[in-house]
């Protein structure tokens, strides 16, 4: 396929480099563009506008944030102004369930087409092509897309017709790994002042009920107080919780912990440890439980 | 070994009944005398009082809650007065850390030996020898503990000299698994009402980063809304995280999120929900997002 | 003083016979105009636009939200658009501080002036000129509107050179009053329960160390469970605290008994409470300890 | 009356001066005997135990916890075994319900009679006679210990027959305190950080809504942030919300703020702050919001 490539961070990058990889023609557009460097000697097309990246079958978004998806689509050298007839802008970012509802409303204006395929997974994973992706758009429009969900990710899960509906699925997702991270934090900050060994304890819990890779992945970083460098950092956690409690409260669901999350992560913001990764959420519990933590430590 | 068991409830029964097929000698003792025919028809001793159960190596422990391990134990005709000397009682029970610490001293006076070894695992686990031990004591009395807990577990951790903190470990389990229920309800309130199919979110959770026992069992339950009948009550979740802030407390750790899962126990006691499944916390979620739940359908 | 006033609710229309009353020529301005009509018969001129109210000294609005008091100033025959070089806008709306920011800017690039002086006080006391007001704005144009707000308040309070900050001091407040209503819910829930009466409850409070009229006023209420007809609604109570929510986010202010109040403002919407009186929220927690409340009676 | 009474700290030494002066016979009991001192050169007689000091009319105590009342009332030397038939305990400490049942039920089965009789108000209402007290007990035994109560406080409110009922109008009333302190300090963080002076902000509370001492007084210490010398100390603060929050247990009553507040205060205990004024509370929230606070400079 023509495939198009907006968005070359520590995900785009790995996910562009495997589109090209399984033989598709890749067009590629980044704002810095010395980012696609690599992408153009393994035979992508460097784009000097996003409408320009836009001009193929598919155009894949994978961006940091609403503002930037925003600027990108609607800007006069946007993906709106460059996708064709019936082609599609497939929009694998994190973004609120209110842009994933404009996006989807101005496409189909437009008579272009929109699918929505947020995912779970760490640049790792996207390097690997082992994503878990999230699709939600009309049916014919996400069979096409398949062919490229199976090179990026380990799994697709098609949910429903409705784009903004993968987002808030990988929106509330985000939430639940934010609650392991919170709750994890509070039962370290116990036992740990009990003297119980941190690692003993983490190995407890992931060979007992809780061997899952979000109990692995955060329980390592947690018990071992390792917040720096950041795999994802507190203000994109302080962002995602942010959006899941706007589409919350669009919905009128109440969602107590999620408040409680965003308070704290309010808290790393405001105390300068914005960047450090987002399970330092759990550094809060030792601090005030009188632990040193390495938060305080950091600054 | 001559085995002395206390407690066959819907846990103690099946780990009993592993004992006796394992070869040990075993006295039983139980309030109510009939629930302990079966086990005397495969040879099981019935004993009068606590007392006389705990005259072999080793008497165990499976009760219901603090009060009742506290009777069976400092009665005149409890586990103290017929525990010979250097002989171990090994608690099993969720119990709390101030009364572990209460038995740890009185054994100690009394020239016995204490274990503290909670369990995590349901009905059918216990049966099945499956459940996962938490071992704390004295490192050789733990040692002479071991075939028992082979028999009874599929894994057995030892953490600890004092056995106090093996209970510390279980309540911040449980801690823990609630916290999983809230944050699921809370979730599924939100993805429900925007209309997303519950089966298929759960099914993208578990497949994911969720991949464990915890949202595997109560994912289910929760997607189902199928509070009754319960595997844990409402009542004991609500009792046990009573206790992990007690500990918290007295060690001075604040826990945010279990003060407010301990505010939505205390909901569901008080609305009639005492006896419903634990996971009935997700109803409050629900109920709260002007859904109609199974919760507000029982009442 | 020739002045325009925009918005004629239940608290506009007292404030503007209040300033007819006072001897100011009037234009005023409603969407729909028969609210006018016993002012007009007063003497006041009825406008067809905003823009033609806003043709005097000053222009007032008094209106339910940022949305129409964005309408009012910035449509094609708007405030903005009829106000003359150095005539003042004040605004007494309770809107949100980014609002006022885009006021305050927009006002001084088209060459007008601006002050924002939301109030305190019901519609009674709108009616009775007893407003508090409190007010911001530079100076010398404070000081020109300084005989409006003597006619329309009991007491003006000045607090700063930049609007904004009085929109931030009135969203506290109000997340103040959200606060002592929640907390008397909590505690209500607690007496009665316990089998206290509630009225001598509150007489106890307000003779003691709460006798302010905030504990009055809603104390009064929450004892009798008379949530309807409401004096303020609890959509608007809701829309306040997400006002101030939104402020301190934006100043990086965790706020966690106003993320609480907030998820709980959201019950009432979710579950048919949003035109009750913002004081049931003592109603959930009456709901929540198994009480039969006013709330559940309603629906 | 021949009046014995106990516990001559802060609080106490005041109260028993005022029955002095009154004119009433008493005997004075203080675990540190020169306590005493200056009553005894008025004219108070000295006790060796509280059993001595009960052996008039009426005793009174007034002390710092249940611990100290449990003692002062249960051991060998205590009131239980000094007070005569028909006697009257007066209990004027902040203690559990719990106790106060147990108080009650002693006394009754010890043909002796109980008044609960709480108190609002610091050390100088103590002295000076200004106090509030709350009352709960018989009618014809509260009957006849009003001419004390008119010697010690400026009101005092009769609120029921059973006593433990006047220690939860006087434990929730300490949580309404907390709450005024927990949200005052969430309002001035926020209006704090955007450059609002807090001396003027305090000033609108006051003179507007919220003009009750609770407010005078915590909002000045607040706004000073002068959380030393203690009034009243965190460690106090802890310890009252914590009996609030098991009278609420025992009643099911979920108290959400409660909850938060008492997670609050523990923050406050382990981090070295359990001896600053209870209004420290605040300083958590400016700390949150990344403000330098006296908290943090006083570690």
């Amino acid at each position: 396929m023509q495939v198009g490539f907006i968005g070359l961070g520590s995900m785009g990058s790995g996910m562009a480099a495997n589109l090209l990889k399984a033989g598709h023609t890749l067009t590629v557009f980044n704002r810095t563009p010395n980012k696609a460097e690599a992408l153009v000697a393994e035979g992508a097309t460097l784009a000097k506008t996003p409408s320009e990246a836009a001009r193929g079958d598919v155009v894949i978004t994978m961006l940091a944030d609403d503002a930037v998806v925003e600027r990108v689509v609607f800007a006069p050298d946007g993906i709106l102004a460059g996708l064709k007839h019936l082609s599609i802008h497939i929009s694998m970012s994190t973004i609120s369930v209110e842009l994933a509802e404009r996006l989807t409303s101005a496409h189909r204006i437009a008579g272009q087409r929109f699918v929505a395929a947020p995912v779970f997974g760490r640049p790792e994973a996207a390097g690997a092509g082992k994503l878990f992706i999230v699709v939600a758009g009309e049916q014919k429009t996400v069979q096409a897309c398949l062919p490229l969900f199976e090179v990026l990710g380990q799994r697709t899960f098609i949910i429903a017709d409705k784009p903004p509906k993968a987002n808030l699925v990988k929106l509330s997702g985000n939430f639940l790994i934010a609650a392991v991270i919170e709750t994890l934090g509070e039962a370290f900050a116990l036992i740990s002042k009990a003297g119980i060994d941190r690692a003993q304890y983490l190995d407890i819990l992931t060979n007992t009920l809780f061997g899952a890779p979000v109990y692995q992945t955060y329980g390592a970083i947690i018990s071992d107080e390792r917040y720096t460098p950041p795999g994802f950092r507190a203000k994109l956690g302080f962002k995602d919780i942010h959006l899941a409690l706007r589409a919350a409260e669009a919905l009128q669901v109440p969602m107590p912990v999620a408040s409680l999350i965003r308070d704290r992560f309010l808290t790393l913001l405001a105390t300068g440890a914005a960047d450090l990764d987002w399970s330092a959420l759990a550094a809060l519990a030792s601090r005030d439980a009188g632990e040193t933590s390495s938060l305080s430590v950091e600054k």
